[in-house]
């Protein structure tokens, strides 16, 4: 089934987007991005040195996947511009996804200097992909601020809490033009599933297997756990029911169980 | 990965157990199966003429999946043992899934009908499988019975609801010896990937997939998420936490996204 | 509003039944069954002596609260049927608890062992109250059976876990022509609310009171919450919405807020 | 229980915030007003006239509710300011609800026009009390804005949703320094006995009673609700566990039920 992911004209055959935080190794790291799949893997800028050698980059390099720099550890609009036209210097890439958080405790997204820091970038050509709460309404502020994505939380960074409220997420997907991506708070494969039958476009996810038991098993269910989300949507679930409906004889098979 | 199904000895590849009602065709039966991957799928004996032609028995016997007779309409202990001897005479199969129905409106199992069907079929040889409440307590006298596996349901057959009380199923998970297959209610990707996340060994449905818009896409979905479920109760997940939990540059990589 | 909970013909100014098992003193006890308002409490034959002073039954006796003997500890009907005679004869009533459980860590009631002790029971002239599963089937057996009410768990006994599966309440309560009584579970105050807006015609609890921080203070909050609740169903509930709903000055006021 | 809310130093006997809107006529509004014993009620600005009589602040006056005017409608800061001075003179009074809305299908709060009118606000004088989404950090800043309360919501005005997302409540309740009002999407008792047992120190509602079938039956109900809930978040409810728990007469009493 061809079904690619598009951002910002952009094709990549996985819909799922990893982030390289929490792991053990490198090797487990190469190990678990490689049973991912991925095609699009972010990077801490403000916790990686470009030139040195052993690094995360050279993984990303090694196994081919494109490097997504993130601003992670900005606290507000002035220091995410700034990380992020750093990355494009040293990265040649204009892509960044964008993080300002408003504290460390919850690494919640700062809706102000975020929208703030969206439209600086935007400006400068930036491709803008926003890491945002779930707030309907401030996913279509970014949305119509140029950003080329909208990624909203279904938990807070690391929790493993899932999709709190996959009322917005649909909120969200119904509205938004650009690709939708959740990112943050997944923990297990049924969440990633969910996610995609709530419409997203893709998931974006680092802890959930970096810190996994066998990160590279859960690479893998990751990997299957969006490919099946991603067919349920599309195939077109049933209905719920209040009661049951037995398998109908009459409607459909003249034998069936 | 080596990691087959096992159940009364008999060995299965594939974790998703098929059922054949509800859906509009044989060829798209046919193609659901198919790509739903099954290895085992159960049929309705009062529904079926096991020497008509073109039946589901000819769809099964062409694609190589093992028939698992059910007792589907039967409301008493006495008609379910009667239909699965009938079953074991014209199928040459000493296997069951001993369904035993309360009522048409909801059919839930009867606990006390159930129990005394199993026991009278176990007694006389067969492999049974009962299709249950999820209630724990009712699992164990199934198992205690002498039952090759338990199947709890997630919610009403054809419901779509998903599984209502995970908490119950993790309760049978945890004191069974034998195989729990999440039977009933399942209505899409994500259910199944949370099915196999609780610990169930296999799941069964139907509906899902026959009433589905398209039905083979979405057997695909749930063959991917079996599957997923199946990796990430194996990969052991984070545990739930309450706040947000940074990739910790200290704690591993010296770079991370 | 007068709105009285009738079983068997015996008519209670209030919906909320206590139990008096878990609380640290008499005098808390007293104190916690006085703030609730009840005016029917369990108590648990095997581990009173109806003569000794002191004893519970002073408490009740003092507070003007009916006594309902339980069958608490009895993992048999036979047990339960000899536990229930020996409470008739000591406390003068026909009326009993039935309970029948499975084994000691889930505290889960024995379907089949609970159903034979109704039937013992029912025959034997008692008022029968039986702590059932959540079960819709079961449910309606005992109810054929001639059990003056059902009482299906909302979780584990002293779980605190709440309803885990409203879905089966509302297919009992649906289907029931006797009270039906959310017994077991109930952590806090909405817990009780739901139960009652679910169509529940009562609320049992004990734990969630008497182990509370202030089991009086709980108690009185337990009383507000059967009341919120009852209220609340009574009232006819606006549905659920997607999308939002203004205050629409055209169909109503021509102001509001 | 001496337990007044406290808003900007003055009291409150009532934790249960009324709106007027959609209420079917003025016998019906100032019926369940007064059932639901409020003490603070919101009134619309943009939809009433200050002068003419019968209107609802003929209601509140009879009643002896305080007025709380809104700026319901408004769809920016410069309109919300415009409209909170305009009710400043109008009604003499200083406090505001404030509300900023996105568009007229979700009705949510706009979370950048939000902070810009409250800062606005705040800084003419006004006690601004501000309708917010469910984000910990935007409520944050709002009440470092010096806004006198924050009141996020659980869901879409008058979707009678419930609390879509607790934990972001707990969030916000964990860090206020100021009172939270659960604000918006409460359709039923055991919603707002919930929002207490939060940890909110209010609950401000309009829908779900004015358009219940029986408005002034269900606002009896949320203020036993109100009541419930507060008084369980003060005795301090029984923890929640995985596996039942008996009433152990060995810990207590000598005898329990």
């Amino acid at each position: 089934m061809e079904d690619p992911l598009v951002i910002a004209g952009e094709t990549f055959g996985s819909r799922l987007i990893m982030g390289t935080g929490g792991a053990p190794s490198m090797n487990v790291l190469e190990e678990a991005l490689t049973a991912s799949g991925t095609e699009l893997t972010t990077v801490a800028m403000r916790r990686v040195d470009p030139g040195s050698r052993g690094s995360v980059l050279d993984v990303l390099g090694r196994c081919g996947i494109r490097v997504l720099p993130n601003t992670a550890g900005c606290f507000t609009a002035g220091e995410a511009v700034l990380t992020a036209k750093l990355a494009r210097d040293a990265l040649e890439t204009n892509w960044v996804k964008l993080e300002v958080i408003a504290d460390e405790r919850t690494l919640l997204p700062d809706p102000i200097e975020l929208l703030d820091a969206a439209e600086q970038l935007v400006d400068d050509g930036f491709v803008v992909l926003p890491y945002t709460n779930d707030d309907p309404v401030l996913a279509h502020r970014l949305e119509q601020a140029g950003c080329a994505a909208v990624m909203p939380l279904g938990s807070p960074i690391g929790s493993g809490l899932g999709i709190r409220n996959p009322h917005n997420i649909e909120l969200i997907v119904e509205r938004a033009q650009v690709p939708v991506v959740l990112d943050a708070g997944l923990g297990t494969a049924s969440d990633a599933a969910l996610a995609m039958e709530l419409g997203c476009d893709a998931v974006l996810l680092a802890t959930a297997v970096t810190r996994a038991q066998s990160p590279a098993l859960m690479a893998s269910a990751m990997r299957h756990a969006v490919t099946a989300g991603r067919m349920a949507r599309l195939a077109g679930r049933i209905p719920k029911r209040r009661y049951a409906q037995a398998s109908s004889p009459w409607q459909g098979l003249s034998s069936g169980g």
